[in-house]
Order: C-alpha cells, then sequence, then structure tokens
C-alpha cells in the first residue's frame, strides 16, 4: 500500500483527491493538512465523506514544516493556491516525495510565461525544467519517470484535448483558431464570493476573463510542441448554469480538403490506447456532453465538418474537477508509482443523469 | 384600443406574447388559438396567466377559416410551425390584417435558401418581397411601413446584435467569423422530447447542429446587407443547463488596428436611441450576461479586444423567449401600429436573480 | 408623484424594491442609501437595473443622518439588518416619515418574543405597540391609516396565507399544526457564504433551523389572533435547489367532517376582493408552484384533503422577493399612501417558464 | 462471477444497475432487455455508458420468452412498470431464478391494499407470502433466504429510514404523523413528459398526489409490523428543482419527555453495523441533505427535537436512483447470492458538489 499526503486537502479539488483515493485500491491518504480546518476531521470540510476517513486535517504554516508534518510518505498532492505551492515543490523534491502540484506554478516552460500571465519571476527555473506537464494521453512515458508532475489546468485539459490530435496532423489553419470554454461553478473553488453566491452564479451565460484567459499559454505551449510553430489562440471562457464540467469547442478551418473519416482516424489514431478518452460520433449524441462525463476521470472528444464554411469544430467534455483536476492528478500519481493507469479510477462510473 | 389575435398561443412563445400583452396599455388580445386546448382557458396551457385572462382557446384547422375564427382585429401574431405559417399568411394578408410572423417561412430573401436551409421550394415568392425582417434596431422604418414582418430566430437575433455593428464598420475579418451560441432549453418549445426532459437537460452542456444551424442563414443575409459582401459564417449553438437565454459570443480578427475606444464607438453610434439595447462595458460587470435581461425585452451587447492575438470577441444576451421571439414580436406590433416602440415593453424590468 | 427613500438598498430586498418602482406609475425612488456601494450608480449593485436610474447610492451611517441624507421624502423603506433597523424607526417617525420596515424588529407584539426569538430587549415598546403587521390580506384597512408597517418574513407570509383562512373557521386541529416551508437562496440575502455558494447550494434538499426557526412567532402570533388562543406550530423550513421561491406546505388534521367544498369556501370568502391571491383547484395544476408566481407579487393558495387519514393539506406559494418581501413592501406603501393597492405590481405578471 | 439479467434496461432505474454492475467485482450482466432499443448496444439509452458494455439490448414481448431470452442467468432483476413485473415474476420464479423486483407489485402483503392503491385484483397471492420487502436496514436476514425480493419505492425509503427507529421505540405520537417527502425529476422515470419537461420542471417547487401517494401503503406496513398497531402517515410528496434525491421529513409529537439524547440513541441502536446509513448530527452539518448522498448508496438519517412545541422531525435523504431503486437492488442482490452486503457498492463514494 503505498501512502501520500494531500497538502490544501479542504478545497474542491483535495475533497475530490480524498474521494477518489478513499476508495483507491493500492494507495491511502495518510496525511491531509488545512489551515482552516487544521485538527478537525476532513468530513467537516468535506461532509459527503463522513465515514470514509478517520483523518483529521494537520496544520502546515510553511514549506519547511513539511517534513514534519507530511512524514513518510511516497507522493504528495499540492493543492495550494498559485505563487504558495511554488516555494513547497522544491522544499517537497528536497525531502524526496514524488510531486503532483495542482497549482499552476510549474506548467508553463518559457521563464517569461511566468511573467506575461502570473506577473512574477520564477525563482527555480531548475526545477521548472525537469518537471513534466501532465496530461497522460500527450506524455505519459515522461510522466512515468517524473518526479514533479505539473498538473494541468481544466479549462487548458479540455481545450487540448479537443485540438491537439487533429492540430498534429496539420489539417487546421493555426492563424485562426478559436476556443470558446463552458466551465462550471465548482472551478472558482470552494471560497464564497460574490460572483460564484448561487443567486447571482444559476442561470447565468456569461463570458469572463475575455481579453486573456491564463489557461490559453498552457494551450499554446503545447501546440507549439506538437506543431512546431508559435501559435495564438483566441480563447474566451464562459460561467455557465452548472456546478461541474468543462466544455471546450474549439474552431478553425481545414487547410484542405479533409473527410470526416480523416479527421476521425486522426483523433482515433492519436488517442489509441488511452483508457479514459472516448471519441464521440454518431448516435445516439453525435457530440460530447459534459453530463457524459460527470463525477468521473473520462474525457469525450467530437468534432463537426461544416463543409460549407470549410469550418471544423473540435469538442472535449471533462468533469473540470476530476479529469481537469483531481482525476488527472490520480493517473498521474498512478504512472510515477508504476500502477495501472486507470487503478482506482475506472469504479468511477460517470453519474448521469 | 387595438385588437390583435395569436394563432398558436399554447406554446412558449405565445404564452409570452399572453403574458405581455395582458398589460399593454393600448393593445387587447381578443382571439386565442389552440389546436390542443381549443374550448379550454388560456390559463390550462399558461397556469401563471390565471386570472389575467377570461379568454379561451378556439380551434383553428386550417388558414380559409382565419378570417370566421380571428374576425375583426387589427394584427396578428402567427405562432405556428415552420411551413404551417408558410399558408396562413398569404390568408391573413389577403383579409387585410397586419401580420407577424414568428415562424421561419418568411425571414429568408433568397429564394433558393429555403430550399438548401428548409427544404423546400417556396409557393408564394412575391409574399417574400414583401416581408421584412423583424430587428427595429437594424430595420424600424421598413417595419413602420410593413404589412408583414418576419420576426427573426433568437439565437439569429443574439447573432445579429453582437456582430453587424463592427461588421459594418469594416473592422473585422469577414472570412473568418465564428458564432458560438449558448441558449437555454426553452427555445426548443412547449412540447415534451427526450433531449428536453429534465434529468436529461439539467446539467448538460453540449454543442447541436454542429454541422450547420438554420439561424446562420439569417446572420449571413444581414451582414451581407450590412457589408455589401458574401459572408459565410462558423456557426454552432450549444445547449446549456437554464431554461431561458441566448448569448453570442462571436469571435474575429481585426482588420486594422483599432482601440478598444474606436470599437465602442461603433455599437454606440450603431444602438443610438435604441430603448432596448445596453452597451455594457467596465464595472461592475464588464460583459453582457443573460442573467441580466431575464424576463425582459432588452439586450445587452458588448465586446472584448484580446490585442495579443489580434482578436475580437462580441458579445450579446438576449431572454430568447422576449427579444429573441415575443418581446421583439410586440416592438415590431408596436411600429407597425404606430405605437411608441417600447410601448407595454418598458415595464419588464429584467427580473435578477 | 410621491418620493420614496430606501435605506439599504444594496441587498437583494432593496434591489426588487428598485426594479418595482422604477416603473410605478406614481412613485419615484429619491434616495437609495449604500454603505458598501456609496458613490456608485445603483447598477453597480444591480446590473439589471442600467438604464433604469441615473441615481447614486448615497452613504448613510447612522441614524442620527436619516434627516439629512433621506430628506424630504413621502415614505421611506427600510431594508436593513435585524437590530439595525430597529433604531432607524424612531428616528424615521420622528421626522414625520412614513415608514415601511422590512426587518424584524417591530413585527412582533409581545415584549417577551423578541427576548426569545431575537434575543434583545425591545427598547421602544410604544413605538411597538403602533407598528401594524403588514399582510394586506389581513390587515389592509390598519395598513390604510398606519404610520409604520412592519413588513413579515417571506416564510412567515407563505404559511400565514395558507393556514389562517381555514384555523380562522376553526376547521383544523390547532393542536397539531405542522409547517414544512420550501425556500430559495435569494432569501439569505446578497452576501455571500458557504451555504450559499453556488456548488454547495445548487443541488441540495435540506432542512435548516429545525429547533426552532424566528419566523414562526410571526405565524403563532397572527393564529393567535384569528383563532383567540395560543397556538404552537411544527415548524421546518427546507433550502431547495432554485434561486426565488417560498412554499409552505401545512398539515393539521379536520376538526370534523368538512367537505372539499367547505374548505374551499373558507378561502374564496377570506381571500374575496383580494387581488393578489388565487385560490389554485383542479385542471391543469391542482396546487401551488412557485414557479407560477415568479418575479411577481402574486400568491397561489390551495389545499387537499386526505380523507382516508383525515388531514388536510394547506399549500401557499409565492416568490419570497416579491410576495415575501419587496412586492407586499410596495402593496403595503399603496394603501399607506392612499394608492390603489395593486397599483404598480400589476404589471409584474408572473415569468413562467 | 455471478450472471444477472436486467429486464427493462432502458429507463434510469436500469441505467443505474447497469452502472453499478459494471465494476462489480463478482457479477456480471450478461442479458440486458429492452423493447425501444432491442438490437442496439447499451450506450444508446445510456451515452454515458460507451466503453463500458460491449452488450446490445435483447427484445422481449412477454412473460413466456423469459427462459429463452434471459438464459441461464442467477438472478433477474425486473424493472418493469407497475403491472407488466406481475406477471414475470411467476415465470422467473418458475425457471429457478432468484428476482430483484423493482415494480410495486409484491411489495405490499395485504391483498386489500392492492385493490385500494393500485386498483386490481392480485393474481398471486401465494408468491405475494413469499415475497420479502427489500430494505436490508430491517430485513436483512429474510433477504438473504429469499427467493424473490421486492424493492421498495423511493419515497418510502427515505420515509421508512427516517421513522422506523423512533416510532419503534414508542417515542412518537402515532395517530399525528406527517411525512412531507421533497424529490427530484429522475422520480418519473425516463419518458418524457409535460411536467418533466425542463422549462416546466426546474425552478420548481410543488406538491403531487396531496390527497394520497401510493408509497404511503408501503410505510404504513413497516410501521405496522413495527409498533404493533395501524398507523395512518398523512404523507405528501412535492417536486422540487433537482434531478436527483428524496428526503423524507417526517414530524411527530413526543410521547414522553425525551431528551436529544435518548432519540439519538434509539437511532444508533437501530442502525448499528448498517454500512449503508450514517447518523447525522452536530457541526458541520446537523442535518441529512440530499446532496451528500449524491450518487451513492448511502442514506443520512437525522432528527431534531423542538422543544418549545414537543415536536421531534426526522429526516432521512437518499439518492432515489441509488438507495431508493438501483443501489439498494444490488445490496439486496448481495445478500441473496450470498456476497458481503457492500460488495460493489463501497466504492460509490457519494459526488458533492
Amino acid at each position: 500500500m503505498y501512502r501520500v499526503a494531500i497538502v490544501g486537502a479542504s478545497g474542491y479539488t483535495g475533497g475530490e483527491l480524498l474521494r477518489i483515493l478513499a476508495v483507491h485500491p493500492q494507495v491511502e491518504v495518510s496525511v491531509a493538512t488545512s489551515r482552516e480546518y487544521a485538527g478537525k476531521f476532513v468530513y467537516y470540510a468535506h461532509p459527503h465523506l463522513r465515514g470514509f476517513y478517520k483523518l483529521k486535517f494537520k496544520k502546515l504554516d510553511n514549506p519547511d514544516q513539511l517534513s514534519e508534518v507530511v512524514g513518510d510518505v511516497d507522493l504528495v498532492f499540492l493543492a495550494l493556491p498559485h505563487k504558495v505551492s511554488l516555494h513547497y515543490v522544491p522544499k517537497a523534491l528536497e525531502i524526496g516525495l514524488k510531486v503532483v502540484d495542482l497549482s499552476a506554478d510549474y506548467r508553463l516552460k518559457r521563464l517569461e510565461d511566468y511573467k506575461i500571465w502570473y506577473g512574477y519571476e520564477h525563482p527555480y527555473p531548475d526545477i521548472l525544467e525537469k518537471a513534466v506537464y501532465g496530461i497522460p494521453e500527450l506524455y505519459s512515458e515522461k510522466i512515468k519517470g517524473a518526479q514533479l508532475v505539473a498538473n494541468p489546468g481544466c479549462n487548458a485539459s479540455s481545450s487540448i484535448l479537443a485540438t491537439v490530435p487533429v492540430a498534429a496532423e496539420g489539417l487546421i489553419d493555426l492563424d485562426h483558431l478559436v476556443v470558446d470554454v463552458k466551465v462550471g461553478s465548482s472551478e472558482a473553488g470552494a471560497k464564497p464570493y460574490r460572483g460564484g453566491h448561487h443567486p447571482e452564479r444559476e442561470g447565468t451565460a456569461r463570458p469572463y476573463d475575455a481579453s486573456g484567459h491564463r489557461h490559453v499559454a498552457e494551450l499554446e505551449q503545447v501546440l507549439r510542441e506538437f506543431t512546431g510553430r508559435d501559435v495564438k489562440v483566441a480563447f474566451t471562457p464562459h460561467a455557465v448554469s452548472m456546478i461541474r464540467g468543462s466544455l471546450a469547442s474549439a474552431y478553425s478551418w481545414l487547410t484542405r480538403d479533409v473527410s470526416e473519416l480523416d479527421v476521425q482516424r486522426a483523433y482515433a489514431k492519436f488517442y489509441a490506447k488511452k483508457p479514459f478518452v472516448k471519441i464521440v460520433r454518431g448516435a445516439p449524441m453525435p457530440y460530447p456532453d459534459v453530463k457524459n462525463v460527470y463525477g468521473s476521470n473520462y474525457a469525450e472528444v467530437g468534432f463537426a465538418v461544416d463543409k460549407r464554411v470549410g469550418r471544423i469544430a473540435m469538442f472535449a467534455a471533462i468533469d473540470n474537477l476530476m479529469k481537469g483536476a483531481a482525476g488527472v492528478a490520480v493517473q498521474n500519481m498512478n504512472l510515477m508509482l508504476g500502477l495501472p493507469e486507470d487503478e482506482g479510477l475506472k469504479y468511477l462510473v460517470p453519474v448521469r443523469p
């Protein structure tokens, strides 16, 4: 039985890690930290986990306490805010832990990108270089050997899963690529704020960060790697009226006269033997729907060609807390620990309706 | 007091017409027809209207009965299915009625478009020529003199309101125009069907008609008129988890180096003195939200420029049953009857939260 | 044109007062106060009201500033927290204003009840005596002559409207009266908090304050007045997954063998000529539904007799922000100012679906 | 590996059986029938199950085909409509299958109850006698030895779990027992109908069947068994705005001066070693919430005493499709097959938020 720690376990991502690992056959959570709930049982933050854990949240105030608080585990999940995780990662590596970092602090490869998107100078370029971006459908071999995995952003994940197979084949006009994401309220985390207050959020459909959203940097980085050229994406997330789900709708123009079958083959080849990607096509539902992956680590991927316009629409639907955060984090953990990629995740059949 | 009839009054659009006209100061509904509810009080179909009407639904089986059933009114709203309305319009005009037709049967100008988008040969090209497309923000003068107004589709309305002011100014690359619409469940009407069943629809976010949606023909027609050239739009509607609302998010690339202020001026000029369009910008909410227009005839219009990418996002949010159907139908009626454009509509302040 | 002020106008109740009064034919809002939004336009707090007001929020820090800030108005709405309103009321009366107080501070008649339910000694027993409890269906004559109206709690309103007509006729066993209320998220106000965070509140159905909720004191007070005896009610509110609405389901046992028609007559007699109460019975929907009154000042009232058990169920559905707060406040204002009871409210036809 | 069949597998209950059994370690579904989807893959009816089954729906038109279609399985789930299941049960027993019947046809013990509640004369009194009512928390020993288990109604289950432990101890006034249930839209099944159409159902809170709901017969039968006397319950279900969940709020008056601790002990004793019942009390959430059991087989049970009134409120929250239907059906199956009670169910940690 492997032992793991979750640092910052009282938020929604921490809660989902606890939910998944509560029934993981080969891993157990031996430490969960929370400053707000320190000393309380984990069900104080996550009432649905009553009965699944006897664990109490521990307090962890700074990276120097990591060794003492987290102790002797095999791997640590850092579910901390951006810029906070930044300094925990070096310490965790130093004491020999494998790390899955759920913040954005080690996702980007180019130092200058941290200044542009996050407004700080990255203090650990050496560690950055070793970090592996954690989308197993793209980088499973690297993840297996990694000490540090930077878990991706949820909207980046859906966008990447939708576009990369087609972009990598050179099928689309990379100078004109639009991504429109629809995302649920849990994306913003467990902390109450005005825009997430139920009467404000329910029934809404509105864009946000429309002049530039940080997750686009992850998408552009991956596209750069898979196409060998710089790509700038017109990216806009939207808050819609649901709790979970990230649906990426990407649009571009076809570079040549390809058939729908060609497109389908591109996806099928790319996602061959990937246990959590379902390519959706034809009856009964021709396109992905976030509802079909609710509560699970699965992604639905699909597309449509509008021949009249020469346009392709590429879609991916995920559960933002699962395949977009905690689910993929456990998938990464499995790879890092040498376990089967889907261990503890295949039980989580989507809940629908 | 003007008298109007509503043919096909048991659906959601008919219900909203009844709701609005129940308190219109200068118009009363003297006839409402429904085959399903014939002989029953209107509150059988619309329980919230109990107490507002003593009216019973009349039966109307075919266009020949129109004169007898509808009788002596000033204007008739046809809220009938596509292809059914087609044959009621000539009969209504023949007996001297002004007509607001809420179907798609007289919206398009080019005969060939009916074959392409609706699969039939239009039998009344002469009448088609006289029909005025009913978006008052674009065609108010024509509407004032019209005998027949073709009320626009809801997703066409939001898309047109978002894009035309900027397209007409030549600010965007018309060869690369994407429209991504998010729409509520009421758009599909009152008739139960599997995809609209509550357990199926609530919590969903999924594209539909992604290979080509009919409403794009209306948008392209208007863009052609305002830009003087053919435009093909990459258009994709999405079902999201709400009852009402159509949010159009349109994306294109700027043709030249324009400032955000230039864009704002283009909108401000276009919508000057238009009582139902609000240009949204800055605090407290920088972009349109369907929640802000719920239950009303207002449209919120806004935009964002992503300078890094050279991209502009253009947004419009409407209530699909109001500004997207019954509300704009009453606005058109007001103009046709010589009443103030906002008569009976300005009372309908949006309900939020 | 009458002029009114709204003190505490940035919350949901304040927002609804502004929405209603924006189109009231005989009343205008000349002052709106908010500490949080002082100096900002009212649409900062209420984005849907953009375009309806040029008004900016004023600052009002304590009762002594009332005269200066509120100035020369005919009536003031106090939409302040409990215990804060307490001290504004005497000051407002002193400077000659009519007052509709939306807090709980003047709702109860017995001094000891403030200790029991709100934990304080009421400092103004004289004023308390003059306050009229603001349910116009019960006390319209008193309200007409009142200087101070204590606007009822939303769950108290639905419970009172459901039960009093039947209780007053002696039809039910007052020793066994249960009230189970289902209420929307807006009831808790505009301030974000954990239980009202969208991911926490959407999809929920849970009781709260199950050992005793304050609104029961209002219900028991009214029942005492209408039955001439002390009544203790088993009262439990529930948070359910909607924004608006308060549905009271009250249960008791019939004292004698009454027919459904007898019950219906009791309601019909009690609510004769009450413009905002609809008695619901038979097709198409046999019982009240909050959906049928959404956004309006209407109440649906209905009942069912289970002969097998000898039980009667009494229901009332209201919009908690309207008939449960701002709507009834305007109805009270109309009566106090000598205007028609439904002035400015009859336009607000419920929005459904 | 045990093999089971699901007859009527295209509805929501059938879908949940398939979801659960897809990952059950000791049971596999070898046959699933559906008339509507006969010949199609199971994911046609259940798009989220794409990838989990290679199975196609088989056709089964009448009980005589049962042997041929279902073949050689260990147990059959009948997820058929009431009155249809009636005739499948004898046939299934005849060919030696164990049966979990999810209809109401074998739930009631007294023959006359079928006339009263379902309007038919029960044709198989002998089989009825052998049927065991399938609430394992009450009847696990009988279920272990049963050939036929009648799976309970969802609202009956929540009501029974809430009330029986306290009623059995003689703590409440059985002459005055009220049950008010709030239930999600999936309860009515997968077939579209007007009241379940998304625009009609979302945002609603309304009672239904308020003059007498069939599930009360199950509750009264169980209370009769556990108290030794006839009990008539005032029972009213309510449709609220969510997909899943059944929350029973039961109210009665205490027969003697018991402390909250006494009540808690009654529950604790009754549910000792019951793996799927959680007694909820104190921080962080003092009462059950359907949100805490979403997607799982768990039940939350709790209570509140209002000393002022002498009233007790008893609550139980379940997922109506899981603990209220398919989950408990698998729990019953486990017992009938001699497997651990929670086999295949403990993985299903509730999804929240």
